[in-house]
């Protein structure tokens, strides 16, 4: 880090964003904030308040740098925050025209780039040749409207470069944020990414009528799958009860809240993939994930890590297999 | 086992053991059931379900066998299920004069004899000569309710000698039922009696007012030190994330039915031990738990399993601790 007061610039104005330009302004005197639509950015500036999201959290005019502008935001700051669903990704990084290899680089999103079928992380390493030492994941478990709320919550950072993660871990601490810092960015963002796809697993099974019993092994089976997907895609020592692993599965699967679960209790209780997307009008990041999840399991070869949850939510999304026959199924092969 | 068709006697009549005389009754022709209450006994004969618990479940008069004398049942039975709240088991192991040591015994009670401080199969073992060969154990993740409501289930039956296991779990299967058997015995049970207190502790940290991003940073952390304390007790090759370990903490710490984690949403709104158990008129297993795994893991010595967890909940339950204060320490310590 050459500069020992970096200029942060967070790009997404959705909840998440929103909690970390938060987290931020508890320790920085300024934020360069990224937010595509003019007519937000004007809301914000009149009502101190995102409109759309976390509208309890009031801001400080003069401590948020807002622009429609993505080129002057990544410009005028040394780390950026990338927080916008994994689908839109790519439309925002075409707008950059600016060279930007020098930045730091952290994703707080949960997803796959579909474009590229890559995690995020790796996509800014093939596609804009950042050093992967200079890119980083900002990982829960953390419900954005508990930041909201200041409730105690703890993040996780992972980076290759020690440094970088130790840096921002103490911009983004403070009385009601713990950070611990990791070196597993491969793992860590492939948690975040299938946790959703378990949170629409625990949804389907919710909808379909399964209880607290059953869901509680479908948990216990989804973080031993999450661990063998995640071990088969990168072998490292690493704990996979940790909280950004585990504790990120539970306050998504067992969360009422969670869009995933929700959008899975949808499908459960007999809508379409089609009308359930129409009535939530949301991006349920999960059932994207399902599909590139599914591809890349399949190219692991048959034995080397089964995944029968995303399987079966592979079946039910993306082949309209009956779910009640596809869960039935998937009971059989729990333990 | 020498009898192909053995005959089973259930001990106790609280939720658990009307559970298990359930499923047993969907497989043999009779279950020989010990009420202490007679007049439990005589309700049940004319109303053919338990009065006070799971009492939309209906029993066959010609399947169950009623009997407030323990003796007559231990001796009509080959293999025991004992299922009472472990600070009662040995007022009724005292009132046993037949000799039982031929039976084959299964504990469905998820706690630590107080007499003797020792987990009920080590119990059994030590006080009564059962040989540790015909001694096993009943475990979830299984609330006694959804048994009822004939939802989907996962048991898992432990025992050293994998044949006894096998039979039992043979008895228990249904189309609601499914069983896992193991060999660890010792594990299983300490797994059941540790996840009472994380579940007090998910219910103080409730009561005070902490959020579900924290709880999933507390079952993470809660789980990894279960792993510790189970493995300086017993060292086995365990995969602690299968459905008898965590599954059975997670159904018992995200469930707003348990009454362990009700317990200690009240501690953690102010009331007092006495007050909370006053306003309960139940038993919360971890209550007991809680001293007696305290006392077991200040035996381990200073750094082989830390437990800090177990420590907070003793030191709010048993040293009239302030649970703000000592859950601000413990949110120190997690991870």
């Amino acid at each position: 880090m050459t500069n020992p007061n970096p200029n942060f610039g967070v790009i997404g104005s959705g909840s998440w964003a929103t909690a970390i330009v938060k987290m931020l302004c508890e320790n920085v005197p300024e934020v360069n904030w990224y937010i595509r639509k003019q007519d937000v950015i004007d809301y914000i500036e009149k009502e101190h308040h995102n409109p759309n999201y976390l509208s309890a959290v009031e801001f400080d005019p003069g401590q948020i740098k807002l622009s429609s502008n993505i080129n002057k935001v990544i410009q005028e700051s040394d780390i950026l925050i990338f927080v916008v669903p994994s689908a839109f990704l790519k439309k925002e990084l075409d707008k950059i025209t600016v060279d930007f290899t020098d930045k730091i680089i952290f994703s707080a999103i949960k997803g796959i780039v579909p474009e590229s079928q890559l995690l995020v992380g790796e996509h800014f390493n093939k596609e804009y040749n950042i050093p992967f030492d200079n890119i980083g994941v900002i990982t829960g478990p953390c419900h954005a409207e508990e930041v909201a709320l200041e409730r105690l919550s703890y993040l996780t950072i992972a980076c290759a470069n020690e440094g970088h993660a130790n840096t921002l871990a103490q911009y983004l601490s403070s009385e009601y944020i713990k950070c611990n810092v990791s070196e597993d960015i491969i793992g860590t963002e492939y948690a975040a990414v299938l946790k959703n796809i378990y949170a629409i697993a625990a949804g389907i099974a919710h909808g379909l009528g399964y209880g607290d019993n059953f869901q509680s092994v479908l948990m216990s089976n989804a973080i031993r799958e999450m661990k063998r997907f995640i071990k088969t895609c990168y072998a490292m020592k690493r704990n996979i009860n940790d909280s950004a692993y585990l504790g990120d599965l539970l306050v998504t699967g067992y969360s009422v809240f969670s869009r995933n679960r929700y959008f899975g209790n949808m499908i459960g209780k007999g809508y379409t993939v089609k009308s359930a997307q129409m009535e939530m009008s949301m991006v349920a990041e999960g059932y994207y994930a399902t599909n590139s999840a599914y591809e890349i399991s399949k190219s692991f070869g048959n034995k080397k890590a089964k995944t029968p949850i995303i399987n079966a939510v592979y079946k039910v999304l993306y082949e309209g297999k009956n779910p009640k026959k596809v869960f039935e199924k998937l009971a059989d092969k729990l333990n």
